[in-house]
């Protein structure tokens, strides 16, 4: 057992809920003194930390599908760590976790928080710190069984992803692929777009930043014959231009709407919903956590594609926690390249 | 053989497009004299015409679920009517039928156009005829099949339904209620809800006249675990209210949106979206014509609940072909009370 006692645990917390998007104003930094774990309980320090699009709305006040952040609270994240002192029999130090860790150097967890956070074990020897974040984590996780589960995937069909460089469109299209769909991304910019079509292999990907009519055009020119799934992580206008385009019986996968996030009035919605009726065209949502007893599955399938190099993993990784409430903001502006990761320590 | 060869067939054609409501400039009457029909055609007399929200759309311009009604052509209009010649041996002259005959006194069918136009011989025994507009014609079956097939309602859920007094909203109800559900409905009026809960047996119906509250708190009041099937005929505020309260799992049937077909603004697309993917839920939508190889089935299920008085049904029956252009507002303004049925004969 490591002599913990000398550890200083600096934090980042919620001080206050953002209006639109984050500011500085909306974080406060603290230091603890790291405590030691007791009977049942562990001490994990904190390795690489997820930022994702979620953690705007946990941000907020009100009802969703998990509680907000409260005000003062050490900012929840998915992180990735070592266990550095252990008082329970199925954790040993030096063992690699993932988990809902926090945004702060170190974590104590009794027994019972083992378990609510979600620490898990996971097994380099299937993928790195940092795709453990990515397509073997929660963004990957939400990507196979949004796809699998809600859009039902067959052969000849043609998908559209959006967020198409992130986290969770990386492992959509791929694996779209690879069960025999056309694949069309969109993505922001010209390096993304090539790197979704020529590295990870998509048909092609729609650059949104190309100009007002980019999306509707890509759409029109690469999906002649409708969208069949639409798998959506941002809402907004790309949303609509989609729905415009659907082919019979679709699928969308409603992941997430990052465009709508950061929004100081209503959320825009679809306006061309009706194109559900039109098209006997399904729109549904998903939250990962309801797969939970089926993760290992999904890991096992997808480590399975990294090793065989029928699947890439790109991973955006900002180093040192006080960056936190600057990188969070690279999302938002779409200038993460990849799953954004902040690298808090480097073992 | 009756000889037709006197009679004249008046007829309402469409004009011009409308925007926003159809006014008596985007109708044009006109009388022809009546043929005789050919080898294996039918003349048909029209007795009763169904008028349905769905006419709006197919007003318009542009590609919907069937293709638009041409300038210059006789208003489409699913009706019941009466063989009147005959010269096809699967229809005798006095043969009752339902099928598409157009806003017209007389309907002239090549072989052809029989099957084209879906005329179906119809069981005055099973239901009147008003009623085979009605819970037994194209509203029944797609209150029928959007929530059998697509609600997928189970024993002791929660539905609420707009436009409850309407066509389809009667027979979505009183079926709800048959297979086990708590039944909410949303209706116009006090006279409406009155009707729904008192005559068809709905456990509550909300006023969405009384007031700019009524929707919110109505189903906050009698929907506390939220809505578990929610079958939409209105789209606008009243599906952004439900989507508000939604149940974990819910279904949303998007069968119309009559509060948005007269726009002359973009169509209002539902803000509270994201509420599918809080609460994993989704929305999909629905096209009678998909199930008509399994229509019969419903029609036997449901004249049974007429038979043995589990089920009512409710006409708004008005008289003369020329009320057309004014007859079909009533759907608009809400002012229908019950199906809205065109009386043009008596037989």
């Amino acid at each position: 057992m490591a002599d913990t006692t000398q550890l200083s645990n600096h934090q980042i917390r919620l001080a206050s809920r953002p209006v639109g998007l984050p500011t500085h104003a909306n974080w406060r930094s603290t230091t603890e003194p790291v405590q030691q774990p007791g009977a049942g309980g562990l001490l994990v320090k904190t390795l690489a930390l997820s930022l994702d699009p979620a953690m705007r709305g946990w941000m907020n006040e009100g009802k969703s599908y998990i509680p907000p952040v409260g005000i003062g609270e050490v900012m929840r994240a998915g992180g990735v760590g070592v266990v550095v002192a252990s008082e329970n029999p199925q954790f040993a130090v030096g063992d690699h976790v993932s988990g809902s860790l926090g945004v702060q150097e170190y974590l104590l967890l009794s027994q019972d928080q083992i378990k609510r956070n979600g620490l898990a074990k996971i097994d380099l020897r299937l993928g790195s710190l940092t795709q453990w974040l990515n397509v073997l984590g929660m963004p990957g996780m939400t990507g196979y069984f949004g796809l699998m589960d809600v859009g039902h995937p067959q052969v000849g069909e043609t998908l559209v992803v959006s967020g198409a460089a992130g986290a969770v469109g990386q492992t959509v299209g791929q694996l779209a692929k690879i069960k025999g769909c056309r694949v069309i991304g969109i993505a922001g910019g010209a390096a993304k777009c090539d790197w979704v079509v020529n590295t990870l292999g998509f048909d092609a990907c729609i650059d949104y930043k190309a100009g007002p009519d980019a999306v509707r055009d890509g759409l029109k020119e690469h999906c002649p014959n409708g969208v069949d799934i639409y798998f959506d992580n941002v809402g907004g206008d790309i949303l609509d231009q989609v729905l415009a385009r659907l082919a019979r019986g679709a699928r969308i996968i409603i992941c997430g709407a990052i465009s709508q996030y950061n929004n100081t009035s209503a959320v825009q919605g679809p306006k061309n919903y009706l194109s559900l009726l039109v098209n006997r065209a399904r729109m549904q949502g998903i939250v990962v956590f309801d797969y939970a007893d089926r993760y290992h599955l999904a890991v096992a399938e997808l480590a399975g594609y990294l090793r065989d190099g029928r699947m890439h993993s790109k991973e955006d990784v900002v180093h040192g926690l006080d960056t936190f409430p600057d990188t969070l903001l690279k999302l938002f502006a779409g200038e993460n390249f990849g799953k954004l990761v902040l690298q808090v320590a480097d073992a």
